[in-house]
């Protein structure tokens, strides 16, 4: 691999020099600068990730979970999204295990103790979520990709997010279904409570009330629930037309048990079913579904944690420069010091409060009709 | 967080003899190690991860590829197998994104200069990878999980690799189905020259043969082919019952096209329909299948990984050794110069013949025929 000291070599100068290009060119005259740059190109160069991470302070590293099951068919697409955009940013993904939520968080405290990481993306948030408050002690830059449910305020600054907006999802389909026809049409979803799985249901009721299409007496006789799994949505769909034999369509909360579903149909009848997650399965049994915007919401999600971490630098850099002022010196040591006590001061003050609209991004899904 | 600083404060020495207990403990005495080992505990220290790198010269990180279609429906176990094995050798998993193989040539490039990692799991294996040679020409460690197919030697020793026998795993359940009675035991594949399907097939064929449940020119009628998703699943199914009629059983190389033809089968017709690789969907509709061993798939890739990395640092440190030998000098430059042509060197010759049994792992898989 070609080292600094190639580059010294090749364009003339010393090794100091070279580093003084990359890290504080203002101090290097543009002619010496010009000559170490062609000299960078023409080897072919590249700083040592490991070496900028401890010049920086930064491992522009992106930490995301992975589950023993994946929580959601969509998972791997968003893990892609995620990388593609990340790596736009020269950020890499790395992946930790999660067993459990307890044990996510034994993770955070090993990758952070390592420095190893600077951000964490969150999945598969649900209520009363012990992750988030961990990571706000802690002092950690992170992103949920869902909702945290059941907080009391879902525009907490301390807690940013990126979701797709599922009610509306839901209720663009029903929608749909209403005006090409359909007259009875039920709903099959997830049982207990869940924030993702209770937005999409509303987003089926209020549509149907507001259409007048069921009055409120009528929906629990239209609703039946499995988990998620094919073999539910077959049972669910039993249920649900033994309920109410004159269904014409059934929203499901997901692909999969929208799958059940469709195979739980006695041949020849007229009801349409419907999706979530535009999946395989979904194009290939040609159903109508909803599809997540996952390269929107991975933009979104690298965008919040960069703007996070600039404004953490730029307040750790305003107060070791003010320190260093307000002690009158610039002896490398003494400064050093300072800095790193005041560090430890300015992290529990720098958390000004920041734009709504930018920390909290509800994306419009798309539903897939043809 | 705690810095080596603090460490040698609380120890009552100095940073670098800190230092000197974490990186050649031979170097200090008993009695100082014990302090300073008690004032690490005491403080929690964790050397910090970049440091460690920079001063090991590896990144403990093993790089994987993520592409925008999941390749296979056990990618995401495989995933949360390879990071739990890696977590317990404390060597982290990144991800990069592979849109083609062409694009992953071009993610090794850029990872490899980064210095980001120093090992590469490959999936989706296939006829003429490219990424094979390319690896092997920049001297990288990597292991396959799947077969390099098509490959003269598959055990060739520059080209280690873990598998699963497919082969193995569809002949068992052949089997299973003549020993519980079934006659006409039909195959729904994928169709090409797939190394995978194509092993699997040979698995079903060969068992048809030597039990004489079928003559070879039987065979193809016998076989139907679909892309791995459920509606080409229902189509093939159709296909194969419309062309053999009396079959009783349909094997599948996968669960997809298992899912397809469990919902393609005439109501209340006995044939059993099994699949490949133990997904939701297979648990769900209660089809058999086979089960592909992953966390011993991670061991194996993890052991291997860590044994050439080992054999490389080894090879590396031993050149260093003998060519400060021979200089008859211990300068500290002359030594790093010397260092940095003699590894160059070295890397040309270290390939020693390695054992093949321990570089070219078939694990056998387990039928789930509840």
């Amino acid at each position: 691999m070609v080292s600094i000291k190639d580059v010294a070599r090749r364009a003339g100068v010393s090794p100091q020099t070279v580093s003084n290009c990359l890290n504080n060119p203002a101090i290097v005259k543009p002619t010496t600068r010009d000559l170490v740059t062609a000299a960078i190109a023409e080897l072919g160069y590249t700083p040592n990730a490991s070496a900028r991470r401890l010049r920086t302070q930064r491992s522009n590293t992106i930490a995301i979970g992975i589950a023993p099951v994946a929580y959601s068919r969509i998972y791997d697409r968003l893990l892609h999204a995620l990388v593609t955009e990340a790596e736009a940013h020269s950020i890499r993904v790395m992946l930790y295990k999660t067993d459990s939520k307890q044990d996510e968080i034994r993770q955070f405290d090993a990758l952070i103790r390592g420095g190893d990481v600077d951000s964490f993306v969150l999945t598969d948030t649900s209520h009363d979520d012990p992750r988030i408050p961990w990571l706000i002690e802690h002092r950690q830059t992170f992103v949920l990709f869902g909702r945290p449910w059941g907080l009391p305020d879902m525009h907490d600054p301390q807690v940013p997010w990126v979701d797709v907006d599922g009610r509306r999802g839901i209720a663009d389909m029903t929608r749909h279904l209403i005006l090409h026809g359909r007259k009875r049409i039920g709903f099959i979803g997830w049982p207990g409570i869940s924030g993702t799985g209770h937005d999409r249901w509303l987003g089926w009721r209020d549509t149907l009330l507001a259409a007048r299409m069921a009055r409120p007496d009528e929906l629990e006789g239209l609703c039946a629930y499995g988990e998620d799994r094919i073999g539910e949505g077959m049972t669910a769909c039993m249920t649900l037309l033994d309920q109410r034999p004159d269904v014409d369509a059934i929203v499901c909360v997901s692909d999969t048990l929208a799958t059940g579903a469709m195979m739980a149909l006695p041949p020849e009848c007229d009801v349409v079913v419907t999706g979530f997650d535009n999946t395989a399965s979904a194009q290939s049994l040609e159903f109508p579904t909803v599809d997540q915007p996952l390269t929107e919401s991975a933009r979104q999600i690298v965008r919040i944690i960069l703007e996070r971490l600039d404004a953490r630098d730029g307040a750790r850099a305003a107060e070791a420069g003010g320190a260093a002022g307000a002690n009158g010196t610039a002896g490398t040591t003494g400064t050093a010091e300072t800095k790193e006590t005041e560090e430890t001061e300015e992290t529990a003050t720098r958390r000004t409060p920041e734009s709504r609209d930018g920390l909290h991004v509800l994306l419009p899904p798309r539903i897939v009709v043809d």
